[in-house]
């Protein structure tokens, strides 16, 4: 689900920029009266995702342009398929198409990418997650394509979920003086998690009793090790220059989550092109 | 050059939206009092873009952190490469982590994009242009990281430059139709773009009096007769499924721009880290 | 055509402006239950401009208050004339009042002295423009009024259109360069304006390829040379203390635009007043 | 004394509306380096408001730009007066100089046109008030313009002051019941204003307990009869159709305070330059 | 009556707080098409303000829901009195119960408190009074309570009504001196009320034409002769210590007012219950 | 630790609002160039929380404002204690006293009943907790004085916590299927936490995996089964109609934690007041 107000706002800052004071190409061209339809067709393979957010995107210039959607977020679509077609005044059609598509596009990339480490994972039971590493302003959407990927989210942000980096460590002096500390000040319902680079620092991690323990970096052979070690006591989570290539032997080493920061910082933006006609 | 004001509300949003009520374990674990360097490091090579915005990300959150810079935006960088340290309290350099180096990367990584389309194209005078698929409420951002690349910008928004698209034509009656509709209505300052699909159009455009003309989507047959046929009387711009691989061949159609949506909706995230110690 | 979300954005900040914590004389004489009806009376002649704004102005205080309009922006009214009636709940009208007519009166003020610039310039073919000395924060509305009265926009602000002048010529170091920079660096959809102050400069510019060139406080001999001199080769603006009484003479000297200031920053508002009647 | 912080409010939006992503003639042309130097010119005789606003602009752009203010707020200025002198970044200057001025020219405007409507009225004791006819968002500059040109304030808006209408009046069924309802649910510490259309009316009002008593578009004899009847018990406010021309006729029937709409709906803007040299 | 506009700012405000990047629990759960019901049901004895803020906390998230109010705002409520009912989508529902409920108590909760200080004051004529004291944000809520209490408001803030405090006194250099430079410089049409701490002072207050008189933190004793001194000739406020303990006494020494800190800033929030049922 | 720019962000919006156009008194009476100095004494006990605040919203209205605290927050104060002094223009001083009483009020208030739950559950070992019941806008000064007064939070709002209800269960269809699906959909560093309102629901959310139970409005008889029950497996928590009377009562069933609404909704503000001096 996604919260429709945070979309709206996203929408409207992303219309003013565009827009800026008006669409002159528009605004000179047209009397405002024409009506148009516009068909957005993906140009490749994908997993749709936003389509919700695109619907939004026109009806905040015109409130009246109906949108019909031929497929739902999650569908994976084959080229030339029609996702979804709106109709209604020309005039906002034009002006919120690009908003519309540069969206739609991007979440639909993100989806896809998702989607590709999901099945190469397929059976292993590995979790693929994301990272705080999205684009600042659009979290909440990146995150929703994750999920509408087959991917799971990490920790929105800062404020809920407990990572204790090497820093943090060094800073408490110690691992099981950060737990310490965090239990003592964070509220009862966070779990923690610490990052670890290599076996010695996992077991101290289990010994000072982390809840989860990250696997930052490990080569294939750290990470196997790590998990006949931690046994099943807590879960696991490989991180660090995961890419298509190595995902499923990380994956069969045993942990329970690989996070992808590519997911949300490299997807490449899936191909749709908006078909409009006029009348 | 980038507006300071501008770059700050980008951050301002970006860091609440990380950081939301609070960034629960550095502030469970540091006393606030703790001392730290930051630097950044390039782990691949790249040209770098967006260190005043990382810098001014740490200073948000600590006005007294300093920033020193070992390159300067656009510089080429190999890797290991150190960029640049902050100094200053560890909590506010934990806590503005991720928000700095998300837009470094993805600034950085936009330069290094462009910067191989400008050397795929060098020699040929063409102007290798950016589009308005970047991404939503980072357009500022996205179109100076292409400046810093070796790219051009083409317009800004919907607002500060003429482009008539297909619908356009077809809801005025026709080119020339168009044209006349837009030279009445928008100021004296704004040329008039015509996007074309075919030769017909294009010698249409001409004889309309368009000030520059868009080849939209042309094959590189199409695109060379079109060079001659215009003859050097206005600009061309070459748009359309452009890629590395690609746009040698369609620079040397004798073209003068060459817009690539790539460049802002799928470069992939420059790879750069930060190495945090404490003390 | 005129941005609703502009505009609503703008009357929001008005109304909130004007009522502060609440209309206090309205809130504790009606019940909230009356009903009412307000007529906008013009009590001169007039070229009406603002018509959907003072009716949104309404209606973001009672959705359900009806508006019936009987002109339309652009139509030059007589003394008595009814503008438009409004129906519905006696308090929201009372209360949007203020609000609704200060912004009909001053965009009605510039549309008519707009009107009055063209008028006096009629059949010269010249345009009159308008300048950027409006209103701050309301230049989206200024601009449009322009516009209703016949007149034509200047560029929107200093993002949409290059204009350069004295200073930056010689902060370049002379015209050429300043044009050679700006070509380097601006998109190209965008043409150059210079402003010269004497009929050396006007040459320069024409040499160094300038796209429209203002002339900027010329004498009538003056700006009559220089049209001699640039005989159509681009487009000339002529600029700086024009009024009623000289603008036909300036116009008559040949240029193709003459832009005055006082549109906007010394625009009496006109007077129209608002009947209201209980019931 | 101006509010700092809405001033600054005010100026970043008027910053931002100017500005859009950026004033493309500067920044393609300087280097960001050359310093220059901006003199404020009257160019008419005028009494000069707004110099904190002035100067405000510019550091809003760069902080370190350097204001000699060479006069003060209501000081009256004669024709070539060097009003302040700004010196810094070059780029800063050009950039905000429009808004800069925009804003100076309106408040001073304003002030000396109040100034001429106070020296009409010199020697009379009546006091010159404004109206709540302001341009929307400025009405606090507006309102201390007034206030430097030697004027008055009438209430800010709906908000602190109470002024009984004849809609009010009808609704509530008659003046005393108005009056009535209103002291059972204002706060104790606002008068209550009544206008009132004719002789009948003012006793009425009288009657009831007014704290002051608007005379709206009466004639002079009206107004001196009214003056007569009152015989200084409560304030009187004449209002309706004021100018230059009837101001000191009003005053001299023995009212108490003059409102004047004009003075900020209609005040022509003052004229001043901005002189920049470069070095 | 409540600014509706204020209200929504306020809940929407709240709900991005409360929600944060999303309810997870609520979206985890259920499928989002699951309908629900809830009734407000009071759990003590209480004077019910805010319904109408209530059921626009529902209508945020979801326009759908349906809200049915079984009493109106200054309703006295006996214990397991159903106050409203809301039906549709349970997700809105759940996820907006929290807000709506804590606006609720916190309001029902001033306007009990309200009335509690009337009834101990009744017949005696005087008036309850609210102060500044508010929460910050949320004084228009605050307000409002007090009224629906039974008590009357104070002047909103600084801008709306004129209090000389002894340090205003001091600064001016006495209160006739205070008190000319107020005439001097505010509105017509606001009063002048002067904190006094003694008899002397009242004495200076009343011959230097205060319009109203604070009795600040007096004895009974000394209020029982300020009274007799003042006889009539302007209102006086009591302040300072009020409790139910001590109001109905002050109220028989004969001022006109008093105001209650305890009003807006110690009052127990309302005990109301939200009863949720699925289907 | 205090998010500083959110504290910034509730001032600047308190100040807004308590100042509106000005602080008419103060502005007409002082020239602005009077000096003060303000004293916050404690006028009865308390544990002191908000001074960071107190501080900052001088600032606000005049950065050259100096404060010197003689406390810091935790502190427990006796009556008369000085807690901090504020030197400067007299103006800011008067015009920002109001917004910084109140949120040092109200925090100082919450600290201090949060201490007294705190102590009278000394040596039980038990956590006393904040909820959501705060004020609107500022649940992060809300909680923060909760731990100043030696409490916990809980969750902070609806992201960070998963805590499932009654009708969650209902629209599951049982506790378990309730816990898959959060399981399944909740990132993986958040506990689950279930409501249960009898020892039967305790078993079956025992049995279900939850990480930590509620036992919501259950007798002691009960509660102490319940703590048997669970036998230390997993943390438990009291929740409904705590009081001062009853929590040493509750927290020595052995429950580990004890949430109290009336911390946040019902605390009395802390008498502090502000003794100004001029000169």
């Amino acid at each position: 689900m996604l919260n429709r107000e945070a979309v709206r706002r996203i929408l409207k800052s992303a219309l003013r920029e565009d827009l800026g004071p008006g669409d002159i190409t528009t605004e000179s061209i047209l009397t405002g009266e024409e009506l148009g339809r516009a068909q957005a067709v993906a140009k490749g393979e994908m997993i749709v995702a936003g389509l919700p957010v695109f619907g939004e995107a026109f009806g905040l210039l015109d409130e009246k342009i109906n949108i019909a959607e031929f497929c739902k977020d999650g569908d994976r679509l084959r080229p030339q398929y029609i996702l979804a077609e709106c109709r209604g005044r020309l005039g906002a059609i034009l002006s919120a198409e690009r908003v519309a598509l540069n969206l739609l596009q991007r979440l639909s990339g993100i989806a896809t990418l998702t989607g590709r480490f999901v099945e190469a994972t397929a059976g292993t039971g590995v979790r693929i997650l994301d990272t705080r590493k999205t684009i600042p302003g659009l979290r909440i959407l990146d995150k929703y394509a994750v999920r509408v990927g087959g991917g799971f989210n990490h920790r929105f942000g800062l404020a809920d979920g407990i990572l204790i980096k090497e820093n943090h460590i060094a800073a408490a002096g110690g691992i099981a003086q950060a737990i310490t500390r965090v239990r003592r000040s964070a509220h009862h319902l966070l779990k923690i998690e610490i990052e670890t680079a290599n076996l010695t620092e996992v077991k101290e991690a289990l010994a000072a009793g982390a809840d989860v323990i990250m696997l930052d970096n490990m080569s294939l052979a750290e990470m196997k090790e790590a998990v006949a070690l931690v046994a099943g006591r807590v879960p696991l989570e490989a991180s660090g220059n995961v890419t298509l290539a190595n995902v499923r032997r990380i994956a069969e080493c045993g942990v329970d989550m690989i996070s992808v920061g590519a997911l949300t910082h490299s997807a490449p933006a899936a191909d749709i092109s908006l078909l409009v006609t006029t009348g």
